[in-house]
C-alpha cells in the first residue's frame, strides 16, 4: 500500500539542516544532520541536500523504490505547488531558485517543498501539542516570529502563499516617534514586542540604563555574544529582574497576538514553539495563557480555546514536511 | 425543483427589521420594513418578526409553500446551530432566547439564524462586492466595527461561533495611560480607533480644544445629537479640517487591521462595508487601499489583494441571511 510507505522530512536552516525517514505512523526511523553551509551555491546546497537525503534512507534500510516522496521545510517563503523558493534572506542563495524542481531530479523522488514554520505547524498539528484539533494556530518565537494556520485539519497558504505572518500582524502601532521598529521595517508588529531579537533589545537597553542583570556575565561565561534562549533560561533561574521584565513584556504582546487571532478565526487550539519557547517553557506559554483571555471579546468558553506549548522541539519541522509529502501524495497532488 | 425556491431573509435590527422574498437568483421579490421596538419582550418582537415575514410573503405573491426557509440576521451572538441567541445588548429582551425555534414554530418554515455581521459578509460575498471569490474577509465600520470571515466560500464561525470580531483585534496596544479604550473594556481595539464611535470621540477631543469645525452647526442644523455617518459626509464635503484628521486616523488603522488580517490569511479581498462607508464611499475605502500594503510583510502581489467598499448598503443583511436559509437546506443541515 501506498500510503504506508515511508517518506523523508527535511528541515533545511540557515545553518543546519536535517533530513529523516518517517514512517506512516510519524515514527523517525533514521535521521542524518548535516551543515548547510548556507553561503555555498544553490547548486552546491541542493547536493548536499540530496546527500543527506540519501544517507538517511541509506540508514534507515528501507529499501530506496519503498520511498514514498520527500517533503522540505525551507526558510524563506515558498511556492508550494511548484517548490520555487522566493527571496530567501537566511540562505540568499537560494533565491529565486527552483529548489523543488532540482531536488526532485537529483534524487529521483517526488518533491514537496513549503516554508519552515509551516512545516512546523502541521508537524505540532499532525504529531504534536495539536493532535486531533481541526483549527489550530502554531506562532513559533524565535529570533523572529511567524506561525502557521490550519483550518478544518489544513494548512492554509492564501491567496499568495504568505498566510501565517503572525509576527507581521500589527499590535502595537502608536504613530509616535521613537517606537520599536520590526526587522520588516515598520513599528507595530508583533515581532517588535514578542520575539527574541526584541527581548534582547530590552535587555540591552536596560542594561545601557544602568540596570544590575546577570546577563554580561553569562554571556561572557557562555563564550555568547547573542543573548540565546539558553541565556534567557539561565537568568531566569537565577531570578534577574532585568529578563524577568523582558519576558513578561513579551508575553504581554504575544497575549495580545493570540487574542486577535481569537477574535478573528476562533480557533480551538493556539501551540506555542520555536527557540523561546522550547528554552523557556511554561515560563513563556503560562503568562500568554493567564492573559490572553482577558482580551477576547467572548469570555464565554474562554478557557475550551487551549494555548499550549510545541511538543515537538527541533523535530517539527522535519515531522511536518514529512506529513506534508505524504498528503499530498495521498491526495494525488502534483510534486516538483 | 427545491433548490430554485424563494427563501425569505430577514436583517433584525435594533431599531428595524427588514423581511425580503429572494429569488434563487439573488433578486428581492417583495420587501417589508417595520420597527423592532426593542424594549418588549422578546416574545412580541418575534411576533412582529413572524408578521413581517407573512407579509412579505403575501407581498411576493409566492404561495406559502412554495417558500423554501428563512434566514435571520440578528444583532448579537448566536449559536448558528440552534439559532439560540447568546447577550443581544442591542435588543436586551431577544438576550437567551430561542429565537430561530420560536420564529420556526411561529412560521411552520425551517428558520436558520446567524448574526448580523456574518449575513452581511455573506450577502457580500454571494451577491455583492466579493462575488466569486474564494476567500473574502468583511468589514462593516459603523457605530462598533464589526467582521465575517469567508474561506473557500464558506462562512466560518469557529469554535466558540465567535469568528469575524475584527473589531477587537488589537492594532493600538500601548500599554500607555490615557490611551483610547474600546466598548468592551480594553485598549488598543481596532474598534478605538476604527469606528464611528471612535471618529466621533476625536472630533468631540478637538471641538474641546477649541479646534473650528462646523460640526456643531450641522448638527443643529440636521436635529442631531450624535455625529452620524450623514454628517460625517457633510463635513468632508464642506472641507472640515478636523473631520478630516479624525477620518485618516480612523483610515489609518483600519489599513492596520486590514493588513494584520492579510498577513495571518492573505484573502483574495477585504470588502469594507457598514454605515460609515456606505456614508462616505472611497473617501473611507481609498486611504486604507492605499496605506495597507506598506504594513504587508509580502509586498509582491500586494495590488492582488482587493480591498473595495460594499455594493449592496442596507441590503447585505437580508440578501446574505437569504443566502444562509438556502445554502443550509441545499446541504440538509437541520433547521431551528
Amino acid at each position: 500500500m501506498q500510503a504506508s510507505k515511508p517518506v523523508v522530512g527535511v528541515d533545511l536552516g540557515g545553518t543546519k539542516m536535517l533530513a529523516a525517514v518517517v514512517d506512516s505512523r510519524g515514527s523517525i526511523l533514521s535521521e542524518v544532520k548535516r551543515a548547510t553551509k548556507s553561503n555555498g551555491s544553490a547548486e552546491k546546497i541542493v547536493k548536499r541536500l540530496a546527500g543527506a537525503v540519501q544517507r538517511a534512507i541509506e540508514a534507515s534500510g528501507v529499501p530506496r523504490e519503498d520511498i514514498l516522496a520527500v517533503g522540505v521545510g525551507a526558510p524563506a517563503p515558498v511556492d508550494p505547488q511548484t517548490g520555487f523558493i522566493h527571496d530567501a534572506t537566511n540562505v540568499p542563495s537560494l533565491s529565486r531558485f527552483p529548489l523543488g524542481e532540482r531536488l526532485a531530479e537529483m534524487l529521483a523522488l517526488p518533491v514537496f517543498v513549503d516554508n519552515d514554520v509551516n512545516a512546523g505547524t502541521v508537524g505540532e498539528h499532525a504529531l504534536g501539542a495539536g493532535r486531533g484539533t481541526s483549527d489550530m494556530v502554531g506562532i513559533f518565537v524565535g529570533t523572529g516570529t511567524g506561525g502557521g494556520v490550519i483550518l478544518d485539519g489544513r494548512l492554509r497558504h492564501g491567496f499568495r502563499n504568505s498566510a501565517g505572518e503572525v509576527g507581521h500582524m500589527v499590535v502595537g502601532f502608536r504613530g509616535l516617534a521613537g517606537e520599536p521598529t520590526c526587522g520588516c521595517g515598520r513599528p507595530g508588529c508583533l515581532e517588535a514586542y514578542g520575539s527574541r531579537t526584541a527581548i534582547e533589545r530590552e535587555i540591552r537597553d536596560a542594561l545601557a540604563d544602568g540596570r544590575k542583570s546577570c546577563v554580561p556575565d553569562l554571556l561572557e561565561a557562555n563564550g555568547k555574544k547573542r543573548i540565546t534562549s539558553g541565556i534567557l533560561a539561565k537568568a531566569l533561574d537565577a531570578g534577574d529582574g532585568v529578563v524577568e521584565e523582558a519576558i513578561d513584556r513579551a508575553t504581554e504582546y504575544l497575549a495580545i497576538l493570540v487574542a486577535s487571532i481569537v477574535n478573528l478565526l476562533d480557533p480551538e487550539m493556539i501551540v506555542i514553539g520555536g527557540g523561546v519557547a522550547e528554552a523557556l517553557g511554561e515560563r513563556l506559554v503560562e503568562p500568554i495563557r493567564r492573559a490572553a483571555p482577558q482580551w477576547y471579546l467572548k469570555k464565554e468558553g474562554a478557557e475550551k480555546i487551549r494555548i499550549v506549548l510545541a511538543e515537538l522541539g527541533d523535530y517539527a519541522g522535519v515531522l511536518g514536511a514529512a506529513t506534508i509529502a505524504r498528503r499530498a501524495m495521498e491526495e494525488g497532488r502534483g510534486s516538483s
